[in-house]
C-alpha cells in the first residue's frame, strides 16, 4: 500500500498532500456517517489514504425506516447500525465519535471538543434537520422525524395520548387526545399518517375499555394542493384515496398558521384541537456552509459546483442534504438516501481522479424513482415509465427498503418483525419511554 | 357471571364488598404489572370480579435479562411488552397508566394524579430500586439497573467510555475510560461484570483503531467474602473463576467507601479510577408501607402476615419485592420472579377464597433455585441437590429465560438474537442515546 501511496503521488496534486511525518498517505476526513458519508468512505476502501469519520452519534441511522420506531413498529436499533462495526473491516478508517466545532479551510484542519483533525480532502455530509420557517417555537409542541430522539419522543406521545385517554373523564380533553395531526404530505407526512391510522384501527384496538380507539382523528396536513408533490398527478391521487381508506382525513392547501400544545390553527382559521401534533414539513441543512464560509440557498443547503466542490476549493466536497445541486434537466437532486449515496461515491471518485493528477468528471445524478408507502398493504411507486400502486407497490418498497438495510442482522430481523407484523398486525415496541428512560 | 358474582357474595366476606351501582361485583385493585401483578391479575381470570390494574409504566419488564439491554445484547422492547397487550383479552381487566399517589385505606380508594379508584381487595405489587445505602449522592456517579431507563443509560456510559478512550490523547485518562468497576456481587452484579468483559474482549475488539479494548479492567467489588452468597460455597468459586476467566478481577471482602465521577475508594483505602461505576448492591423497596402506613423493615419491605396481608386488613396484600415475607425455615423469601409469581398467585387464590368465604391458606414458598448466568457459555445454578456450572447451566439459564420471557414474538427475537450474537459474538444493540434520544 504504502508503495502504491508513494506512486500515487508523485503522480498526484502535490500541493493538495502534506505528508505528516512517518505517513505520507493522503488523509480523508469524513463529516457525518449517513448514507453519503458511508458511500464516500465505502468507494475509498481500496485506495491508499488515511481516514477518519467523524460523527456526533456512533450509530448510522437508516432514515427511511425512522417513522416505524416512531410508530412502535421497530426497535431504535433495527434501522441504526455501530458505525464502527459497519467499518470494523475497513482498514484505512478511523471512526471517531465527536462533535464538529468549527473548520479552518486555511490550515486545513477540523476543530472538534478534544482533536484537530488535518485533512488533505474532506467530505461535509452533516445532513439537515427539520425547519419549522422561522416558527422554532413550534419544535416543542410539534416534533419533527429526524432522530432516534425525535422517533421515541413522537412513540411516547402517540401513546400516551391513548393512554390518557382511557384515564380522562373529560370528553372534550378525550377527543383531543384521541386527534393526531400529521403537517406535511411529503413522504414522511404520509407514511406517518397512514401508520399512526393503522396503529389506532388495527393494532391497539382490542387493548383498550373506556375509549374507542377505532374512533381516533388522524389528519394529514399539506399546504401544498396535493400530498406527495414530487410525485405524479395520478399517484398523489392514489395515495389520497388509499389513506383515506385507512381512515386519514386528507386536508391539502391547508396552510399551518399556528401551533401551540392544544393543537393547530390553519390559514383559513379552521381550528384543529389535537394533543399530538407531528412536524414532517420541510427541513433545513446542517451549518456546514456556516463552517465553511460558504454561500447556502434558503434551506441552508451549501452551494457547490457541478463537482460538489465549495467554489474554489477542489479538495472540500459538500454532500447529501446538505448540498443544494441540480440535475442536469436543472431540476434539484433530492434529499433522499439514494442521492446522497451517488453523491459520497462521487466525492470518492474525485478523490482518487484529484489523487492519480486525473480530471474530475461532474457529478451526475440518476434518479431511479420514488416511493412512499402508505399502510400495511399500500403503497405508490414511480419509476418514470412503470407506476405502481397498492399492494405491488408496497412489495417494491419492503423488498428495496429491506435490501439497503445495512447489515444482515438487522435486515433478518426486521424482516421478521414486519411478517409477525403483517401476520398479527402487531407492533413490537410500544413502549413509553420518557427522558429519564432512553 | 353475574350470578355467580352475587351467588358467590352472599356467601361472601360482605363487609368488605360494597357494590357500585349497576355493578355487584367485587373490585381488585392492582398495583404494579411486574411478575407480582401480572401474576395476580392472570390468576382472577375466570373469576367474576372487575380487576383495575395500576402501573406508572404502559410496559412490564421482564427484569432477569435487564442487565442485557445495558450491554448492549437487547433491545429494550425486547424485554418489556405493553401491559394493555398482556392483558388484551382477559375481559375483567382495566388497565390504567398512573402514578399511585396514595391510598385511603379508611375509604378503601386508590387515589393517583387524575382518578380515585375504589377497592374491595388491594394488592400491592409495586416492587424496588436500588439503594445507596445512605449515600444517595452516588447515584449520580454509579447508576444502578431496575428500568429500561437506567439500562439504556448503562449502556451509553460503557458504549461512550470506549468512544472517549478511543479519542482521548491523555494516557492516564484513558485508562480511567477502560477500567469498569462493577460494585456488588450478587446476580446482576455478576452477570454485568461477565457481558462487559465479554463486550470488550469478544465483540468491540475490532473495531477500535487508537486503543486496545481487550486490555479494558472489569473489576466486580464484592463487601462479603464471596460472589453470589445465596448460592453453595462451591457454587460461588466456580463462578469466580469463570469471571476470571473471561478476565474480570473479582474483589471479595472489598465494601465501597467512597464513589465519585471518577471511581472508587474501598474501605482499605484503595482507590480504582474509573469512569463507568456500575450499581449492583442492594435494593429498597417503593413506598407501598408508607402508603399503607404500615411497618416495613430495614429495605422498605412492608411487614406483612402469614397471608401477605398487612396486619389487621385481610383484604390488602403486599407482594414481592415490596414485602417482607420469610419461608418455612425461617429464611427471608429472595427478590426474585419466581418468588414474586408464587405471592401474586397466593394473593389471587386467597381474595377467591375471601369472595366465597373459605378460609385462606398462609402462603407457601417453594424454592425452585437459583441460576446466574457468568458469560458466552458460563453460568451457575444450585437447584438444591443438582449443582450446574459452565455450559450446561448456561443452557439450563438460557431456557428458563427464554421461557419465562412473556410473549412469543420477543421469545422467538431474543432467541435469534441469542443465536446469532452466540454464532458471531455479535450485540445487536450498540446505540448511544442520551436523554434527548431516548
Amino acid at each position: 500500500m504504502r508503495i502504491e501511496a508513494e506512486g500515487a503521488m508523485t503522480g498526484g496534486a502535490p500541493n493538495m498532500i502534506r505528508p505528516m511525518p512517518g505517513n505520507d498517505r493522503p488523509r480523508v476526513v469524513i463529516l457525518g456517517a449517513g448514507f453519503g458519508g458511508l458511500a464516500a468512505a465505502v468507494a475509498l476502501k481500496s485506495i491508499p489514504v488515511d481516514i477518519t469519520v467523524i460523527d456526533r452519534r456512533n450509530y448510522h441511522l437508516f432514515q427511511p425506516l425512522l417513522y416505524q420506531v416512531a410508530t412502535a413498529g421497530l426497535s431504535p436499533a433495527q434501522v441504526a447500525m455501530p458505525i464502527r462495526r459497519i467499518l470494523s473491516r475497513q482498514k484505512n478508517v478511523t471512526v471517531l465519535m465527536q462533535r464538529v466545532e468549527r473548520i479552518e479551510k486555511a490550515m486545513q484542519v477540523v476543530h472538534t471538543a478534544e482533536r484537530s483533525i488535518p485533512y488533505d480532502y474532506l467530505v461535509v455530509a452533516t445532513g439537515a434537520r427539520h425547519a419549522y420557517f422561522g416558527h422554532e417555537e413550534w419544535a416543542e409542541s410539534a416534533p419533527g422525524l429526524k432522530t432516534i430522539g425525535d422517533a421515541t419522543e413522537i412513540r411516547a406521545r402517540i401513546l400516551s395520548a391513548f393512554e390518557r385517554a382511557e384515564v380522562t373523564e373529560d370528553d372534550q380533553r378525550r377527543e383531543a387526545l384521541l386527534t393526531f395531526v400529521v403537517v406535511g404530505g411529503g413522504p414522511t407526512g404520509v407514511e406517518m399518517a397512514g401508520a399512526i391510522a393503522e396503529l389506532a384501527r388495527k393494532v391497539v384496538v382490542r387493548d383498550f375499555r373506556h375509549i374507542n380507539v377505532a374512533s381516533a382523528r388522524v389528519v394529514l396536513v399539506e399546504a401544498g394542493n396535493r400530498i406527495l408533490p414530487t410525485m405524479p398527478a395520478c399517484l398523489s391521487a392514489k395515495a389520497q384515496r388509499q389513506l383515506e381508506g385507512l381512515g386519514v382525513e386528507v386536508l391539502s392547501t391547508a396552510a399551518v398558521n399556528h401551533c401551540d400544545a392544544g393543537g393547530v390553527t390553519l390559514a383559513d382559521g379552521r381550528r384543529i384541537g389535537s394533543t399530538c401534533v407531528l412536524w414532517a414539513a420541510g427541513v433545513m441543512a446542517s451549518k456546514a456552509a456556516k463552517w465553511l464560509g460558504a454561500a447556502a440557498d434558503r434551506a441552508g443547503r451549501t452551494v457547490v459546483d457541478e463537482r460538489l466542490n465549495v467554489p474554489g476549493h477542489d479538495n472540500i466536497f459538500v454532500i447529501g442534504d446538505t448540498a443544494a445541486v441540480k440535475s442536469e434537466d436543472g431540476r434539484p437532486v433530492p434529499g433522499t438516501a439514494p442521492a446522497a449515496k451517488q453523491m459520497g461515491e462521487h466525492a470518492a471518485h474525485a478523490i482518487r481522479a484529484l489523487i492519480a493528477g486525473n480530471p474530475v468528471e461532474p457529478f451526475r445524478y440518476r434518479h431511479f424513482g420514488n416511493l412512499a408507502t402508505i399502510g400495511r398493504k399500500a403503497a405508490v411507486a414511480d419509476f418514470g415509465r412503470i407506476r405502481l400502486s397498492g399492494f405491488s407497490a408496497w412489495l417494491v418498497w419492503n423488498l428495496a427498503h429491506l435490501w439497503f438495510l445495512v447489515g444482515f442482522h438487522n435486515r433478518l430481523v426486521v424482516f421478521m418483525d414486519w411478517g409477525l407484523a403483517y401476520l398479527r398486525y402487531e407492533r413490537s415496541a410500544r413502549l413509553i419511554t420518557d427522558r429519564h428512560e432512553r
